[in-house]
């Protein structure tokens, strides 16, 4: 059996419910022989390892190390992994293993973040009682079908958010079949929403940006936004009601504000949830049923869909804005994430380049 | 120009906000060179209909006669009609007319519900500035488009439940593609319920109707559904909470269910909700976007998929099950129907046969 070649994974952990992670250390789970080790070069910030390390969401188990936008090189490999070599650039998202196997209800239909034996990238147990632990840390080890070679021509630094962030807002564009013709609005102009707007115009939509903030007007059209829509400004709203076909809700959204989305849409347009509301979603059923406007949420991808992106993001040249932290200052990035700061995401360098 | 037949058209209007119509005649709109005139011999009551005469819904034009599930002879057609001939038995639903244009945004994808143009059978009005009224008459006055040839292997008086209620929940398993293999839950076993579960069987799909009412279950089961589940029954209701690939929604729900509905569906299952819920729909969004759940409503049907039920139900033998009152108890019937008493559709006759 290939041993791993590193003891120890030294990382920042959370040690209980706040923002502060701080330095803490785990020993790997034996390398198995689909399993591959990864030196972690940059890990992205995500909002959902802010929701687990100050447990916002339940069920935090400490000490976590979180992260699961992560962009490293494989050293080393089991004896059965075929398709990665050492040395290779490789991204791992928040899912870790799924069983893959067509008798699956879910894996088979490219829906592997809903197999049962799903084990995502943190905060989430393996079959044999190993806690998982992301990508806030030197290295990680993981199943080979979650390690995704970074295609040749995007820069690894930007890499990291395309594996949470990027493949959150392309997969449900993907999988409702996004096309020219369409009118898509993004609302939220923050990590996911500046994503939103390059897939969707590279899909050839035609791309309306909602945001409360009018000094990201320039930046979003030269994303490939059409439309900039200043939320403040009735009538800028006005003239674009009653028109979508798609709206990507990527910013925490009020509970109230699903009667206006709906207004937003036209018949049989689709609001997809990508960031979860404060309190609960509501919305008057008439005018809903009427114009048979449909709302649904969307996770991440499975393997499928975060290859598909992947390939898309180079081929189409999208990459993320971000903003770089040595990982050693840490804290003072997650703080800046939190404090509702970053322009649009945030990548923790173990190493400059 | 053709003349029609009836110079007054008698029917039963109500004269303000209520439960009661009473004898009111009105001279009808000039017959079109692609109209029809219609003797009805039949019309179905459907909810829409009393939430329209109380004017539950707002905007209700007084004198109303109301009634969009209508089954009769054409006894004059404009000249410009070909498809249809005198005593052809047509049905006419909740629409008159779209434009049908290629044109059309709404049309060319066989949405003319939605169509600019749109003209619904009642409290309604066309360009004209004429207003349309409905079935609880002796005739009416539509455009050929919007009267379906009823197919030969269905009995007259069983015909007008499908122009509404069948299509209403039709249109959206066709639309989505429910099929062999998917499980369906239907809740609430009334006029839309009890044929929900026929068409959803017919389709090939595995049926779990869902009531209050453990004395339906027999009828359920004939009907067609796989199993049976009693709402006050928590470990029957567990027995299948997470399975639904869709759910049809086919009767008053309280704002409040949602949140259990979403834990019925299986990961990317489908809601769809048919009859308005009192109050506000509202869920949490956690769970929701957790499992990809999507919610939609779902109005009628355009002309392509009216006639696309008429066929499947000729084809598959699916008719309703009717209580029937002759046209002059008309306010018997209306009680009876606003008590909750239907079992499950009822059927105004101006002709017995």
């Amino acid at each position: 059996m290939v041993q791993g070649k590193i003891d120890e994974i030294h990382g920042w952990a959370a040690m209980g419910p706040g923002l502060e992670v701080e330095p803490w250390s785990y020993t790997p789970r034996p390398l198995g022989e689909h399993d591959v080790e990864i030196k972690i070069e940059h890990s992205g910030i995500c909002g959902s390892d802010l929701h687990t390390i100050k447990e916002e969401w339940k069920g935090t188990m400490y000490p976590a190390i979180v992260g699961h936008e992560i962009v490293g090189r494989v050293i080393t490999k089991g004896e059965k992994v075929l398709h990665l070599a050492e040395g290779d650039l490789v991204g791992v998202g928040a899912q870790v293993y799924g069983c893959l196997q067509g008798s699956c209800n879910a894996c088979r239909r490219d829906l592997d973040p809903h197999c049962p034996e799903a084990v995502y990238t943190y905060n989430s147990t393996y079959a044999d009682g190993q806690h998982a632990h992301g990508g806030y840390a030197d290295a990680v080890r993981v199943h080979s079908n979650y390690a995704f070679k970074i295609p040749a021509g995007i820069d690894p630094v930007y890499a990291p958010p395309l594996m949470c962030a990027g493949v959150t807002v392309f997969a449900p564009m993907l999988r409702k079949g996004v096309k020219k013709g369409d009118r898509v609005g993004i609302v939220g102009i923050g990590g996911l929403g500046h994503l939103a707007i390059q897939y969707a115009h590279a899909l050839g939509a035609e791309v309306v940006a909602f945001s409360h903030s009018p000094n990201k007007q320039k930046q979003c059209l030269e994303l490939g936004a059409n439309i900039f829509v200043n939320l403040a400004n009735k009538d800028e709203l006005d003239s674009v009601r009653g028109t979508l076909d798609y709206l990507f809700i990527t910013s925490d959204s009020k509970a109230n504000q699903y009667n206006d989305f709906i207004t937003w849409m036209t018949f049989e347009g689709q609001i997809v949830v990508l960031a979860l509301p404060e309190g609960q979603m509501s919305f008057g059923p008439r005018e809903f049923v009427r114009t048979e406007v449909s709302i649904t949420g969307s996770l991440i991808g499975g393997v499928n869909v975060l290859k598909k992106t992947l390939e898309f993001s180079a081929e189409h040249n999208i990459l993320p804005i971000i903003e770089r932290f040595p990982m050693a200052q840490i804290n003072d990035a997650l703080r800046h994430v939190n404090g509702g700061k970053a322009l649009y995401r945030v990548v923790l360098d173990n190493i400059q380049n």
